[in-house]
């Protein structure tokens, strides 16, 4: 075959990487010599190459690389099992499609590939045929091997126990593929064998559509760059006080009144369309709807009395920041609108757990209401804060039972913020442990974790001090900076270990302890993001959390620190718009870039 | 006419907004009542509507709205003037076509525009007929008159100095001009009179693309917010010691061994269409070749001794970052090379100053140099500071020798950074005041800013507690936060009043200081900055200090702040990614943001 009519961008470079002491060590070309590309050396070094999250099975890695075609990349299922369900089927077409277009991309806006190379046959395994929903309870382990075929066919074969571990393989494969910018090509490691699964089941990303809007393509950005990294769980704050962009159908008015723009909505049909895409990137969509605070814009035209202290004067005296606003727990109405809403949740929404919010209720707003003042009369209670916890209560009770109506009579785990509720001497009064699971977001070193824990609750660990994305900006009221200040770097978020911060509190791990932390969620709150820098925010600092869960390592994050180098340019080739750690000198020159 | 086939995306908002006491109000639309949109109030409430940055002299302006067409703008010169220069009349015609593309962009993403309306007729008056360069002393002013003729037109007229006053004019009109979203039309205020001008000449960013590559596409971003925002120096830190992207013809070794990758480069297609881009938008260019620290890659096939200290170990001995890297000032080699660098500079930039760097000189590199001891000892001079003082003013007056010869032989203004060499007791002896402007980098309170004003020095205040756009992130070496925490929000850049830091120092504004003290640069180092974040790194903080520069506003800002919400909204729409500094709920209810 032909290859001199393929233009060479880079004829002749100057520098080449080899691989010594587990590091590629930028040199200059010696005569004579051709270059390796540092892709190429980088898929040769170090004990996980270019590896993210890192595998926690076993890890045996081939030392040479193969050449494949961008055009014999195909995928079957092996002929010995059974056959996938239809709905599983699918997300096989759809999940190995992304694959091949992915490793097209690898060389987007770097240079042409050249049409040369081996075929990639893909031979997965799936054992449960049935499996086409994310659950908490999803084996995402699966076992990756490459080898060679005697006629020079680089064959990849994966058996996962479902879709979700399929999916994993695949990405890991894809992180084996490489586009070689000096010779132009495709290029693979030729032997591979990896056991995979992650540590923590629940892994995950909070994104909040409601202080500022949110688009879909930027939803579609984040599962990108979620499915690059394994995390599987996309939790969706998709209302609060500013704004309400969810289109219910049943009460169109709360988007009418209370979607910033017209154009500011989700319809049940971007609903979908993201449920669809994160499904095929093995990620769930959990929904929340917050309440009883946390409400506001939307519910204008629901009458008097539903909700209470809407945009309420001055601010400080009714909630923690601009705008105020509370359902009223006395109110019927209320669960008339609650239950709708919920419904249309779970018709559109594909999750075995739903979010119910319930964090920074403002007693003070409920105390200053008329209406509320004399149902706690009427009960005999006083207007102290255990009386309000009463309300608050029953507020949570009977929106629970709307949540049950609409998941069909049957009851699920549903996610309680930490709160008023959650404290010390309440928890186990108003939240059963067999029901709840508590998402944590003060500090790590809030010795209330340590008693939900011990007290047998289930958490989910988002500490504001590690995992807060919004935090280290400019103030948005007031002047300096903003309240959770200052700003989180990578390296915190991939040291904030669910274990460790357990153990630091006394708590003994054992394996009861360990099933009840599921993991961790980021969390994005978009009061200053938008469209514009939700990416940056999240990114690859979230990519850091998913090695913390999946992996979590021993090392330190100076021993993943080129790694993950490597993984933010890799989040740059799936269309996300991370932040830069480092200068990409750092990148070519692994090691000297330290203090 | 027909405008029934004109789709109604929003045909009954529930909301409107109307202007009491200087605030757009957002109330529910009373029955029989027609919404009014947010953007229309807001042009027609407040004494500076929506203007960005607030002019300086007669603001006159209408309280109400005409329709305009999109098909029906033109621009013409005032028949009383004379004939435009070729290259003017060029810029004249660029930069009214912007305006018209600019005036379709406010829908965009928005709705349709009905295409009903009146004409716009732009009659400008240019008096300078020649000037088609910026320089230090281009005359920016301009009087913007609208008003209505007989038959309905729309008239704009525009008297200004030079083509740069006149383009300024058109941006003023611009931020006279909304889509609004209800009426689905594009209008205009129907009457002004406004006459303005600049406090500081000089009002700029300085963008760093060697630390990381910034592309050109970034960089015409960052041009158009820019011209938004009437800033005028686009401050170009070209290469430095991590990457060499600046394609020298003479010398194409400087980019195949010093650009991060072959793409990574600035071809001289390159400059010249940043140049231009730049130009028709108000802006010059400022090259800045840093030297004769902040170089090393790029340098290594020049020969032994040319660079030393590049990538030398451990870094912390011999630079502030790493790689390390200086040029040697006693080896003929470099003064070549520099020679052809500048020359190309010249050839390619269009800028009246030129910025030499000379920042950050590491002597113990000079001092652990064999070749350079002995220079030193053969001059008689030893190895203390004021030794090396003395070598380093051997580099920068052969090196200004070689700016000048690529300069034609005459001499030009030299910006410097403050650094050893324009400390207390040197910088009379070694920088001619007539000759140099000194960049300050240091804090607001430095003393060093008050005696370089005394002593005669124009400078360019670019203080690091407030115009350092880089900081508050996490470490790149080590962990914790960047050097310059914490994060610097907008009200901080906003109240940096370069005026009020020499004062403070207890130096007398008299109208001499005030000529000495240019404006203000707004940096963006870029080791944790590429293309995805440059723009919200920028923005909307330089439109912050664009209005201090341009305005130099008596009251806080507090005063600008639903303003400056607003200006940022324009931003997107120029398509920049600002970061969002407030929930958008801020912007639709003026005034309830407060802390």
């Amino acid at each position: 075959f032909n290859i001199t009519c393929v233009p060479q961008t880079n004829p002749s470079p100057v520098w080449t990487w080899s691989c010594q002491s587990d590091r590629c060590e930028k040199q200059l070309v010696v005569e004579g010599e051709t270059a390796q590309a540092l892709d190429a050396c980088k898929l040769l070094c170090g004990e996980y190459r270019v590896l993210w999250p890192k595998p926690t099975g076993l890890v045996q890695l081939g030392t040479s690389i193969a050449i494949i075609s961008q055009h014999a990349i195909t995928a079957e299922l092996s002929r010995s099992g059974r056959e996938l369900s239809p709905k599983v089927a699918e997300l096989f077409r759809g999940a190995t499609k992304l694959f091949r277009d992915n490793v097209v991309d690898l060389g987007k806006g770097v240079g042409p590939i050249r049409s040369v190379g081996r075929s990639l046959l893909i031979e997965a395994t799936i054992t449960d045929t049935e499996t086409a929903s994310f659950k908490s309870n999803t084996d995402e382990s699966y076992r990756l091997e490459i080898s060679e075929t005697t006629n020079g066919r680089i064959n990849s074969s994966i058996v996962a126990a479902t879709f979700f571990g399929f999916r994993h393989a695949l990405e890991t494969l894809l992180q084996l593929t490489i586009y070689n910018d000096v010779t132009q090509e495709l290029q693979i490691l030729d032997k591979a064998l990896i056991t995979d699964s992650p540590v923590f089941p629940h892994r995950g990303i909070l994104l909040d559509t409601a202080r500022n809007f949110i688009s879909v393509e930027s939803i579609k950005r984040t599962l990108n760059g979620m499915a690059a990294s394994k995390l599987n769980t996309f939790h969706w704050h998709i209302t609060d006080s500013h704004s309400f962009p969810f289109e219910v159908e049943s009460y169109p008015q709360l988007t009418q009144y209370g979607a910033y723009t017209p154009s500011k909505v989700f319809t049940p049909a971007d609903i979908r369309t993201v449920v669809e895409y994160a499904r095929v990137r093995g990620v769930r969509v959990v929904p929340e709807f917050d309440a009883p605070a946390h409400v506001g814009e939307g519910w204008q035209w629901a009458g008097p009395n539903v909700t209470v202290c809407v945009k309420a004067e001055p601010w400080t005296s009714y909630c923690v920041e601009p705008p105020c606003g509370q359902l009223n727990p006395t109110n019927g109405t209320v669960y008339e609108i609650l239950g709708e809403i919920y419904k249309e949740m779970f018709k559109l929404f594909d999750s075995d757990i739903f979010h119910m919010g319930g964090d920074e209720v403002n007693f003070n707003c409920w105390n200053s209401t008329e209406e509320i003042v004399t149902w706690l009369s009427n009960k005999g209670l006083g207007r102290q804060e255990e009386d309000f916890l009463e309300l608050w209560d029953e507020f949570q009770t009977k929106a629970l039972n709307k949540v049950e109506e609409a998941n069909g009579g049957a009851s699920l785990p549903i996610v309680l913020w930490t709160s008023g509720l959650t404290g010390k001497g309440h928890v186990e009064k108003y939240l059963d442990k067999e029901r709840y699971i508590i998402q944590i977001w003060t500090t790590g070193s809030d010795e209330l974790i340590g008693e939900l824990v011990n007290k047998g609750y289930r958490i989910i660990v988002s500490n504001y001090d590690a995992l807060y994305f919004d935090c280290g900006f400019g103030a948005w009221v007031g002047e300096g900076n903003n309240w959770c200040s200052p700003y989180i770097g990578w390296q915190k978020v991939y040291m904030n270990s669910p274990y460790d911060i357990v153990t630091n509190l006394g708590v003994n791990l054992t394996s009861d302890v360990r099933a009840q932390i599921l993991g961790s969620e980021a969390t994005l709150w978009t009061e200053q993001v938008d469209d514009s820098s939700v990416d940056g925010r999240l990114w690859p600092r979230s990519s850091a959390m998913a090695e913390r869960l999946w992996s979590n390592p021993a090392e330190s994050w100076r021993e993943a620190e080129y790694r993950m180098l490597h993984h933010r340019e890799r989040l740059v080739q799936r269309g996300v718009q991370p932040e830069s750690l480092e200068p990409l000198w750092c990148l070519q020159n692994h090691g000297y870039c330290y203090l």
